[in-house]
Order: C-alpha cells, then sequence, then structure tokens
C-alpha cells in the first residue's frame, strides 16, 4: 500500500503579528515545517508551535529562510554558501533545542522561499544546506523539490532526501512549477488537486500544464494553512487521499527510517 | 590543589564590524562564552570562533542575550520570564548545533549584559533561564554570579551552577560590584588583580571596596579580550595564578563532572 | 462651540503580516498615528498609509516607538536620553519625507508604548523626545497624556502641545488609567464610553474608577482600530459627539494653528 | 578653472562596534556621504556625524542601503521598485530631519553597495531611487556612476545629477571598474592615484585596464576613510590636485547650484 506524508509551513507568526491557521491545519498534516525567526516567526511562537504539533501528533521541521524578515525571505538575496551553511545551521539548532525541550525529536529540514528556490539550482548552496543539515543531526531527513540540486547533495553527503510535490500548483514538463504570472499556476478546485495528488501518489505521474505526463516521485505532498479555503484543501486532499487507500502519515515513517 | 577556570565573552563581532581579540585571548583562558546573534556576534562569526576554540582546546559555553543589537544587550528590557526562556533556548541551541557540526560539545550558558543582571536580581527570570538552559541539554553548567538568584533557580531544577569572580572589578561588602561610576569600580594594574585573585582561589576571600573582607567562592574568573591591556591582564593573572599553584582549566575538570 | 480631534495608531502592518483596520476607522477619525517602521510598520506600509489618510481627509502623524519589533515596543527600555532623542528624530524624519513626498504636510508627533508611558513620567526623555519633535520641524505638534512630563518639557522648549483622552478606559482620580488587571480598566460599550467623553469635552471632567470626578482636558481622543468592534466604538463615539454638537476636526483646527 | 568634490562613505559605525576614521578622513573631503541604519549607521551615529561635519565644513548626503545590515548593504536582493522607493524615501527623511535639527542642509543622496550597483544597471531601480531623491526635496543632488542609469533617471525626471569617480580603483574601456579579483582592480598607490585623477578633472580622461583611453566625466572623487593608507590617499589626491589648479569644493559649489 502506498503512503505519504502531507507537509505545511507553520509557525509564520511573530511577536505581535498573526499568521496562519495553525491549530487547524494541523488536523489534516502529518508534518510541520516550523518558521525559525529570521523570515518568520519568533522564539515564542517557535515553542507554542512545537507544544500544538506534539498534542496533535504532527511531526517537525525546522523551516529555515534568510535574514530578511520584511520580505518574508522570499527575496533572492546573493549569500555566500559559507553563510548560508552558517544560517541554516544556526536556525535548525534553535528549534532542534526547543524540540528536545519539549520531549519531541526533530524529523526534517526544509529550506523557506528564496533559499529553497536558489538551493534548489544552485549545488554549491545546495550543498552549504545539506552539510549544515548533517552537522546539525545525523537522522535529520531533507526536505525538498524532486530532482533538484537538494536531491543530489543529500546523496553525495550521505543525508536522507525527501521529495515534495505541490497539491496547488501546475507543473511544466520540465517539472518545474508554472509560474505564478501564468494561467495554469494554481489550482484552486480542492477536488481536482485531490485527484491530482491520487493519481501522483499510485502512478507516479502527474499532468503537466502542457498536456503531458511528468513522472514524479514525492514522499510529501506540501499544503498551506493561511487561509479557510487552503484549509479545506488540505482536508479534502487528505481525506480523497485515504479513501483511495493512500496512508497518510509522517516522513521517518513513510521513509520507513 | 586549588583549580579554577578562566572566561572570556567573545564572538562579538557582527557581519562587516569587528570587536575583540579573540584569538590572542585565547591563549590564556579556558572557556569562551560565544555570543548568538542577538546582542552580538552572527552565524559565521560563531562558526569561526568555535573552530578557534576547539584549536586552542578552549571550551565554548552560549552567552545568550536581550534582542537588543543597537544596545549591545545592555539595556534593560521588562521581558516575561516565557520570552526570556524560549529566547536563551532558541540562543543556546543555535550554539549548540554549530558545536556539533564543529565536534565540539558544549560546555556551560553565561547570560549577557542586561539579561545576566536582571536575571542575577529576579527570581523569575533566573528560573526561566535555567529552565532553558536544562532544556537545552541535561549536562549543561550555568554560569553567573555567585550567590545570586541564578545559583538558587539552578539548585532548585537540578542544573550544575558554576560561580564567577570578575578580576578587574572592585567588590562592595554584599558581593556586589562597585558601580562604574564609583572610583573603586576598577583594578587597572593587571598585578594587583592577579594577587587579588590568588588570595580569591587559595583562600576563599577578596578585600571589598570599604576596607572590609568578601567571602566569596568562584570557580570561574572572568576576564576581558577587547583590547591589548585588557589581553596583558589575562596573561599576567594566569601566570601569577600558576606560580602560586592554581591550576587553570575548564568548567567541567574544575567542577570535576 | 467646542471641538476635538479623534486619532488612531495606523500603519502598524509590517511586510507581510496585516494589522489593523485602518481604511475602515480612518473613515471616523480626523487624524492618525502612522508607525515609523521600529515598533511596526515599514516603509511601503508607510507610504500608503498616509496616501490613504490624504484620501481620506485625516491629518497625519509619526508614531515612533522602541527599536523593538519583537516586543512591539511595549517593553520599557533603559535608553538613554541622547538616544531617545535621535530615535526620534530618525523616525519622524523618516514618515516627514514620506509626507512630503505625498503633499502631505506632517501635522504632529505621539510616541507609542513603553516609550509613551516612559516619557510622560521621565522628564529627561520627555525632554529629550519634544527636542526632537521641534528639530524635526518648528510648526510639529507635540501629543501626550495631559498633566505629563511631556507637557512640561513642551511648554518649556516652546513647543505646542495637545494633551489625549482615553474613551475606552478607565480613569484613577490622578488621572493615569486604571491598570489593566483591574476590572475597570476598559469601558466595552460604545454608548457609554461615547457618552463619557461628551462630557469630557464639554465639562472638562470624566468620572473616575473610585466614584470621583476628575478634571481633564483633552484636545484629541484616542480611538482603535484593530477589531470591528473598536471601529464600531470609533463610529458611535464620533456620532454621539456630533449629535451633542462637538466640532469634530484635526488638530490644527482644534488648536487654531 | 577646474573644481571637484571629494566624498567619501562615512558614519557606519553602528551601537557597540567602531568603523572607520572619519574624523580623520573629513580633513580631506568635502562631502560626506553618511549611512542611514540599514546597511550601517545608527541614529545617534547619524547625529554624531552630522555635528562633525558640520564643525568641519564638509557637505552632508545621505547614503541609503538595502535591509541587510548582517551583509552591510553588500548583497544583491531583488527589491521591487516600490521597495526601493519607500526605503529611499525613509532613510533619507529621516537623515534630512538629523540635518535640519543640526542646522545643516543636506547636498545629496548616493546609494550604497548593492543598492547603488543595481541601480546603475536597472534602470526601474534607478528611476524608484530617484523619484525617492525628488520627492525628499526638490534641492537635492543625485550622485552615482557616470553614464549610468541614474544619470538617464535623473533627467527624466529634473533631478541634478552628479557623477563621481573612484581614485583607487582601475577602469575598464567601457567605463565599468575593473572586477575586484583581477589584478588592476586596485590602485594601491596615493601618487599614480593622484595623477590620474588630475588627468580626469583637467581632461576628461582616464588610462583603462586595457591600454586605452577613457572619456570620463566626474564632478566628485570618491574616497575611502576606513584605514590609515585610504585617508593618506585622500590626502595626497586632494594635495596633488590643489597643486595642479583643482578647485577642492562641495558638490553645490562644483555644481554652482
Amino acid at each position: 500500500m502506498s503512503a505519504v506524508d502531507l507537509n505545511s509551513d507553520l509557525g509564520e507568526s511573530f511577536g505581535a503579528w498573526k499568521m496562519g491557521m495553525d491549530e487547524d491545519v494541523m488536523e489534516h498534516i502529518t508534518s510541520a515545517n516550523v518558521a525559525c525567526g529570521w523570515h518568520a516567526g519568533d522564539p515564542e511562537v517557535m515553542v507554542k508551535t512545537v507544544r500544538t504539533a506534539k498534542s496533535k501528533g504532527v511531526a517537525v521541521g525546522a523551516h529555515p529562510g534568510y535574514p530578511d524578515l520584511l520580505g518574508f525571505g522570499r527575496r533572492s538575496m546573493t549569500c555566500t554558501p559559507d553563510e548560508v551553511y552558517a544560517y541554516t545551521l544556526y536556525q535548525v539548532g534553535a528549534l532542534k533545542s526547543v524540540c528536545e525541550a519539549e520531549g519531541v525529536e526533530l524529523q526534517h529540514v526544509k529550506p523557506h522561499g528564496a533559499m529553497y528556490n536558489q538551493g534548489a539550482q544552485n549545488p554549491k548552496l545546495a550543498e552549504a544546506i545539506v552539510k549544515a543539515v548533517k552537522g546539525a543531526g545525523e537522522k535529520l531527513i531533507m526536505v525538498g523539490l524532486a530532482n533538484s540540486a537538494f536531491e543530489t547533495a543529500a546523496a553525495a553527503l550521505g543525508v536522507t532526501f525527501a521529495s515534495e510535490a505541490f497539491a496547488d500548483r501546475g507543473y511544466m514538463s520540465d517539472g518545474s512549477l508554472v509560474p505564478r504570472s501564468l494561467p495554469g499556476a494554481f489550482i484552486h478546485d480542492p477536488k481536482e488537486a485531490a485527484v491530482r495528488m491520487v493519481k501522483l501518489i499510485e502512478e507516479g505521474t502527474v499532468p503537466t500544464f502542457d498536456g503531458k505526463i511528468l513522472q514524479l516521485k514525492a514522499h510529501s505532498i506540501c499544503m498551506h494553512g493561511d487561509n479557510p479555503a487552503a484549509v479545506k484543501m488540505a482536508e479534502v486532499v487528505r481525506s480523497v487521499l485515504e479513501e483511495n487507500g493512500v496512508e497518510i502519515k509522517n516522513l521517518r515513517e513513510v521513509l520507513k527510517i
């Protein structure tokens, strides 16, 4: 029987500012990517998010980003590999201690925003990030785009890699996402997204923007939790997957490690 | 034979700004308190400082501070215990992962500046800080002012406590430091400072500002490394201590844990 | 005929985080206190808020705060008068240029949170803040608590001062606000708040927490805009004031300068 | 008789961190580009730097940068023109109020680091920056690389433009600087730099890296002040220019506005 993890970016509130429907979306996912205070989140939010995840049986991962709170970590920055190595190690370590203090084992690391996008394409950055993940804990799983520089770097450094797919995004024939500016960028209908994901998990394929079939392997599906429609999509995708016999469990269980 | 640790606040450079003569002072000390990026330091500086400490056989501790880079963590802030708990856990965890990645075991935690001063006097803050230290690692040593709220909180929570004395500061009869605004606040002569420290370690006493004798226990002596005179004092204090048969070794060794 | 200004703290969104119902509450007020990027707000938010205020005929003031984004500027900090002078000048100047670029004249300055509270009680801080206001523009109005150190400092430095009252807060006999921890701290009923404000503007008195009558002079009433109930209160207070013949106009008009 | 301005980036200390030999280099220059707290500098440093410039008769300009204190504003970031407009307006306004409070008229604006480099090549960014300069004050001079997008944008928006040359940098035939990684990137000999600058001011030419002659117009020459050798070069360049009959005066005087 096939199985998949459902992940979501959470813990993105900061100080007096609230963001995301964390408690609601955690009802439907199995892994939480918790912001580490650089592009979003703060230490108190991290503690609260880890506690909520623990109480709901959701696995916890670190979601490190660039030092760009004002830009939510979404702006490309020309950081050196040494800088990115240190930034990742710092943020993962901060969350790891929060987890340890709360009796939770940190499961994975998934970079955020521009760090995710730049790292997926740049072998030196990917290597720096994976090296930091390895340094922060031998058992940590590196999560990233399938077939990206992250996968190559993880293989080279002996770090377990898990690839993710996006339930609400259209794909190009080369495996990249349809740019946000184009019409087919987003799948808005939860049912349609769910059916795509069933096909992806069962057959390893997803239809592309230009009418082709893309071979794609995903250990995890990325969901959103920042608005009611997103939470609804997570709920629908999960229940349709389960109705089709796909087991929903966290990354360690999916990867059997 | 008596023994003492020598500690110094290091890793206080930030980005393009250099601060401190870290490499020089590390020749004379046994424990480094490494800034964690909030009041000073940054992830790259942390990595470099841990590497330097490792190469010189200096033990590494975390030096967490308030979120006040502009004020160097020296300004009192009315943070809640929950905030201070989370801030400490975050910073200690960040440095701990840097240490683990570099093959170094984190030895201790010593709060910085206003967090040190407010925590030393406020039982709730002290408890929050010590709770974070315990959460970040069962074997971590809490370093603070002798007879302070830190010592009480550490005893209550079962955390090993190490007290520190200041080589270059005058003491009041109640064990507090002579305020910086008064004449006897600083000991400028390295020889005089060294002789005071020999007496402190061998007899457990230090002469006070007003001509009395203060009973004081110190597992560690705090030295500075921000200018040539400070480095010279560290060198002189160490050699005079050694000449008088005091062993200079790190906190774990002094505490025999 | 009596007149009063209605002010509200706005422009408190930051980067990806939204806060406040600025457009809604601007329908009911005459002066906006715009956050300047330190405790809240950012340059783009400042530009947008000034444009919205201009389009709605709402006067603009600067709302400077402490360098404490994480704590929303609500935590007391032991800054020196020189620091507070420079911080205020910096933030007021930033907003003033935004106003000039958008064809709006900056009307006033009202400190935020802990800067407001500490300045109201500390003559040296109040003097530093008022000196910065004067330095940033001869015509700027200083807004603060009636009978506070701000009023004294403004008189001494020749800066026009406007006092404000709080529609939704209970008062003690000494003119201070009922602490948030006590039952009578907040007036929740818009009608009750409105009636209190009519009495305040027409008679210069407000009933206190302990059943007495406080003499109070207010050029402006502070309203909130962070939730629908707050916006509703602003609407009700304004309409009840107008029904009772009180003119609602901005500070320059109220002060006739 | 020919004339030129000498400018230098100053006020780059931050909080407890010192940077630059500001007082020394101000003996030799006529215009100071003062950091505005984003990539370097802080409000107190700005106040002190403006006071020092005033006392030495040096004109003051704003030196805005990206929101990247950790990277000293040297890392490219993909900010939108709206963001860069707001960031520039904010920083220039902050310094302008400091100047007004201190009785100094702000003379110019010169972007820093990555904002300078990206703006020089990107017409949309250049336009956003020049628009902010214009918004902050009709009389402000925009300073940038000769023949860059800044010059075009300034002409289009009716803002006075001043071009600058670099005394210690080699030039390519296309007017760009020799990349820092190549041998001819830097001119280390003060005399050589001085002779090159005399030729530049008198004849409007500078020899290039590959042995050609570049036509170049400069209203100002950029000097450094971060180390004794840089200060020495500023001194030598100035005296050699004066010996050759070039008048050294600030930008307003050079441009006769």
